[in-house]
């Protein structure tokens, strides 16, 4: 194994978007394990819209990169030195690691991928951290009964895309917003959302939810934020429940962005808005991943990455997220 | 008994803040009552807010009111003729009734009023509907634990002002909002809140928040909206409860307001926002009533009520709810 490899470093803080500035390849040396560390070989590297807000030099719920660290995400690699009872060389794992060809993952943190349930870039998607949102956020936080319509935003994205189906397997009456007739197509004919509005060719989203949720909205999965949601909000039925997952129109907002105001809108429909993070039901990841690991494998959940090949494309597939360029799950390939 | 007497009606839908105009005081037939009916003399008339929303032609959670029609509202009221078989003439009662010197009453939706237990006008205040919000409100929307810091913005009003003492009971660090140093003298002084801000003479309401909540804001009942309301979300904890009860700062607004965008701070927060009608509680008003009753009769919860004196000046009681010019319930004496 050689000595040094490249890795990831946070260069600079963006103000709004990021550019290329904020990142630096360099040679590291290959760090060791330490007990009950393994160092692996990168295959897959997840880039994820989250990761805006460890940018910010503002603490949150997602620990702030310092200018100088390596950059940080879930990866899927194999071992090649290990400090771990229970992985041994060539055991493919997942678990939180650098941007980088060669990552030390916690021991006890990793969780074991089987490529007999689903390639391994699935275990960054709907089997890794983006399907359990999907998966806690609609059913705990949106909870929808069946015949309830569910409207989710991003819906071709890595979380958006497990919510509608969980949804539809729950007999919801599901909507979804995405960014391109492909992603609005991919939705309707092959995940079995009941419609799709494209919100970048649709004028007036009102209307456009007029047709697609004749009887108004039950949940709402937020994975956007801005003028769908605005849309969304005016068409709220009594009872309604919003699950706010995320809001990347304005992850790279400088200021306190303005919009409607929907406390109003709250009263008549006695809505409840909700903001969750996946990890508040960390005590349950394992009931998720299974049911999940279930659906995936019988078919009923399906899932699709967007692949970039080579750790030196890791900044532009991290880029993409905010311009819509992956459906499903963006990863970024490292290595075979 | 004269055969006629007066009452108001609705004159005009209002566009933006109501005026005189909306509103036509005439001579009307003293109206008979039919079986299941109470014909009263009416004492005391209760405006409130959410009649605002009753001016609008739209369906909201109140019924719109026609031009034409006679304005209703809830009344303490004097049997003078009786349809029911619980109420007798001389009885004092409350309940749904017109802006009116005579006003007709359904004798199973009126609940006694016992002068014993307090003046009648609390019956429209403290231990009627508003009384009923604010319990609700906090303990089964909000619902604070002992220690949490609870806000409430519209403080000095007929919600708020029990809302803060409900908090203080539980055991809660209390501030509030109001429009004036009588309203929060009378809110530190009198009613145990523990810090009190004067919005009107305050420019930096997140500022006077660092110093009152200095913890952070576990629970948030909001009657009012507006750049309150956006302060305070600033300040949300962990977890943290808004219960929107109102939002009067907005009832005028004849275009959706904008303000600043409140979702993403709930992610970080995991803050969840809901919208209440004290009617989806109306299976347990005995309850509340019941408790009401003792914290009043006990002292530990104090009221207080704006009196206007005379039919005639309904209006005024009404418009005067939007400056901020009642301190507790405002009512209208309408006979003694």
């Amino acid at each position: 194994m050689a000595s040094t490899s490249r890795a990831w470093y946070f260069a600079e803080r963006p103000e709004g978007e990021p550019d290329m500035d904020c990142f630096d390849l360099k040679e590291r040396e290959v760090p060791g394990p330490d007990a009950g560390q393994l160092l692996v070989e990168v295959r897959y590297l997840s880039v994820d819209p989250y990761m805006r807000g460890r940018m910010r030099d503002r603490e949150s719920y997602a620990e702030p990169w310092d200018v100088g660290d390596v950059l940080k995400g879930v990866v899927v690699g194999e071992v090649v030195e290990s400090e771990h009872d229970r992985y041994g060389t060539g055991d493919l794992v997942t678990g939180e690691g650098a941007w980088a060809e060669h990552a030390l993952l916690n021991g006890h943190e990793v969780a074991p991928v089987d490529p007999r349930v689903a390639d391994p870039p699935a275990y960054l998607g709907a089997l890794g951290m983006p399907g359990r949102t999907a998966y806690f956020g609609l059913l705990d936080v949106g909870d929808p009964n069946p015949g309830d319509t569910v409207v989710v935003s991003g819906a071709a994205g890595a979380v958006g895309s497990v919510v509608g189906q969980i949804a539809s397997l729950n007999g919801c009456h599901v909507v979804g917003f995405a960014g391109s007739d492909e992603k609005t197509d991919w939705l309707t004919d092959d995940l079995g959302f009941d419609a799709a509005i494209n919100y970048k060719s649709t004028d007036d989203y009102r209307a456009a939810l007029d047709e697609a949720a004749p009887d108004g909205v039950d949940v709402y999965f937020d994975n956007v934020g801005g003028p769908i949601t605005d849309a969304v909000f005016t068409k709220l039925n009594l009872d309604a429940s919003v699950a706010v997952c995320g809001q990347i129109a304005h992850y790279n907002d400088e200021e306190v962005p303005m919009g409607p105001r929907k406390l109003p809108m709250l009263i008549p429909s006695r809505a409840s808005v909700e903001g969750f993070l996946v990890s508040d039901f960390s005590g349950r990841f394992r009931q998720a991943s299974e049911q999940l690991g279930e659906w995936v494998a019988r078919g009923e959940i399906q899932h699709r990455e967007t692949v970039v090949d080579g750790l030196d494309r890791a900044p532009d597939a991290f880029l993409g997220l905010f311009s819509g360029d992956n459906i499903g799950k963006q990863v970024v390939r490292v290595s075979e």
